[in-house]
């Protein structure tokens, strides 16, 4: 017995699964609906005679396709026409990640009411089988850490940057390349990244995150100087998506930080995805791949279609509600501009010292002007917000020419035990 | 309902399987009984007082068990438990890579027959999510080729030695530290990443091969020198699995390669595993993390009882029976020792250019006597029997003081479209 699957929404990656589906033929997986509006401007000569094209979501519903591929996007109407399909019973495989991170523990419920499954491999890191890995694969270990590059728009900027590359330049390129929209806030700023990270965090770490609740910061104020400072530190920078459990408490953040130049999320290039998963008894385990693109985030739709034309049902993992610190306890990096004249370090020092926090290392580098004189401060571990508070203090100083950076340092660590 | 499960072996990987349930307590897998030869020395105050320990398989056999683990190793008697076991309707999960390379094709089909499901993710790359990231999650690939480090006692041994140590120190540390046996030459002469390498495939290129078909070759040749001058051509050396469909044909091979410094292959040090797959429509996808060890096997292990207490079974892709060639068209790295004397380059280039072979480099480091003097000749694609058969026309020569070493060029590809 087959599984008859209707695939809604016929763009990038809805017509590579079509494609896979009728290159591959897998076993027990035909397709039968595919849905669009207008549809008619949609029809490709390839797809076999047999599949019903239409513009209705009812006409799929009522149909005998038992399985949908959501590829719609959003949350309006993706989620409804989800939620309908799982309430009758049909299962559901979709790549919406900001679906799944929202409402994915309710839809997850609603599956099992109903003896249906709600499949999403392809909501993170569209071709690298990260989730089938952590259900099938990692389910037996205790997960307490995630550290992740999973915007690839992020990453070409960065390593773009990181060779020297000027940001306005780089996201110019990204988005005549398609990497990037228009208002490319969604990627920079840190809200694809973050969806990404609950949908992670809710399999891996098994604790359930309301999105708004994690920080996110954008990789728009790193500039091509912090790259030549992050590497007299033998760093470079990524957009970095980490969670964490320690103790009782659930860590979770998103932005730009600095990645030391031996940790296998400083090799990614290019748009290239990146998951590293820490497990109390199996140690690091490190994903990589292509994240995105309409095939690779294809074959991670047609695995879960197969995976479901074979019996396999989800893999329920407990998971309860968390809340979520920003609080990380990490060194910092801190790039100050300043109009320079005598006595700003010693400022620096006493703000900093009012908060307890400790000067690890000042780096200045010579060709700047005395108007707008780049350097850097490193400091060992605190939160981010006493540094915060720190920085506050000298916020209205007349010496600053623009606002410091702080920039979390991740730390290799040994594998917990 | 509870999956009831019987541990057949309690040594380092058993009981860190039993360690783990009995620290996680996963839902629906209760372990049930633990076997061993000489069983009451291996009684463990921390196992629930509910398990039956035996000496007994026939009393495993007609318990209520209804899942084995079996971590005994080796054919026989191993083999033919796992085969009574899926006879008797019970399923198994197994880390036997002998078994599953020479025998897993015969024990699906008999797992198949009784309504059973037969799992073995902890047999390649113990910790690492492979065998299930590629069933559930790169199904819906065509996967063409496959790139793994899976021999953790190769990778200490070749990293150590890249950092400048000499093997048979090297080896030493190694059989202290207890990754290496007394015999090591499971491990440095290929068969264990070989049996590894045939059960990947199957899995990924849906091809089964004779696991003595595939060529192996030893590390224990490679020498100090041939890192040196690996490093003038960007590389270092690694012991390669490696499998690829080209047009109809298969290649694979198991051995020391030379791999570029920028491939992910090069990155992994110590004890690591890492396996690289492309496909056709998702592009490479890289796993690695600690491939042995008692925890990490274990996570393997745990993970499929889970997938089994979930209900999944297995994902049984079509394989079909493939001939295997070594016949790879790739650079290679020549490795001579001479006695040093005027014209051996012409007679090497010359029997080279018999069999059609261009010679692409030639170095020659400073510093060593006449008597013994190492050199190397890089060759443009060719395959590695024309190339033995080039080597084979001036091995008597009295200016060679030892036989030439020659090694294959992993070169960085193009991900086939």
């Amino acid at each position: 017995m087959s599984i008859k699957v209707a695939i809604l929404g016929f763009g990038t990656v809805g017509s590579s699964v079509a494609r896979i589906l009728c290159d591959l033929k897998p076993q027990g997986v035909e397709l039968t609906h595919i849905f669009n509006r207008s549809v008619a401007r949609k029809r490709a000569e390839w797809v076999p005679s047999t599949v019903t094209w239409t513009e209705s979501f009812d006409e799929v519903l009522a149909s005998d396709a038992n399985v949908i591929v959501e590829l719609v996007g959003g949350l309006d109407p993706a989620g409804e026409w989800v939620r309908r399909a799982l309430e009758a019973g049909k299962s559901a495989v979709t790549g919406n990640k900001k679906l799944i991170a929202q409402h994915g523990v309710e839809l997850d419920r609603i599956a099992r009411a109903h003896g249906a499954s709600l499949f999403y491999g392809a909501a993170v890191a569209g071709g690298i089988p990260v989730i089938p890995g952590l259900q099938h694969g990692l389910a037996g270990d205790q997960v307490t850490r995630l550290e992740g590059i999973l915007n690839g728009t992020c990453n070409y900027i960065l390593s773009r940057m990181e060779e020297g590359a000027q940001f306005a330049d780089v996201l110019k390129d990204a988005q005549s390349l398609g990497y990037a929209e228009a208002n490319p806030s969604e990627d920079v700023d840190g809200y694809d990244a973050r969806a990404k990270l609950v949908i992670l965090s809710r399999i891996a770490l098994r604790a359930d995150l309301a999105v708004e609740d994690i920080p996110v910061r954008t990789i728009t104020s790193i500039a091509a100087i912090d790259f030549e400072y992050a590497g007299e530190l033998s760093c470079t920078i990524r957009q970095i998506s980490r969670a964490e459990t320690r103790g009782g408490a659930l860590l979770a953040t998103v932005g730009p930080m600095l990645v030391p130049k031996n940790s296998p999320l400083a090799w990614s290039r290019g748009t290239e995805n990146m998951v590293l998963v820490g497990g109390k008894y199996g140690g690091d385990v490190v994903f990589s791949g292509h994240g995105a693109g309409g095939h690779p985030t294809a074959v991670a739709v047609v695995s879960d279609l197969i995976t479901l034309a074979h019996g396999s049902g989800n893999i329920d993992l407990p998971s309860r509600k968390a809340e979520v610190s920003g609080e990380f306890l990490l060194r910092h990096y801190i790039r100050f501009v300043v109009k320079d004249r005598p006595g700003i370090v010693g400022e620096i020092a006493g703000a900093l010292a009012g908060e307890q926090i400790n000067i690890h290392a000042l780096f200045q580098r010579p060709g700047f002007g005395k108007d707008s004189l780049p350097f850097v401060v490193t400091v060992e571990p605190c939160t981010n917000s006493a540094l915060k508070r720190a920085l506050a203090k000298i916020s209205s100083a007349e010496w600053l020419a623009e606002p410091p950076l702080d920039l979390q340092i991740l730390e290799p660590e040994e594998p917990l035990k």
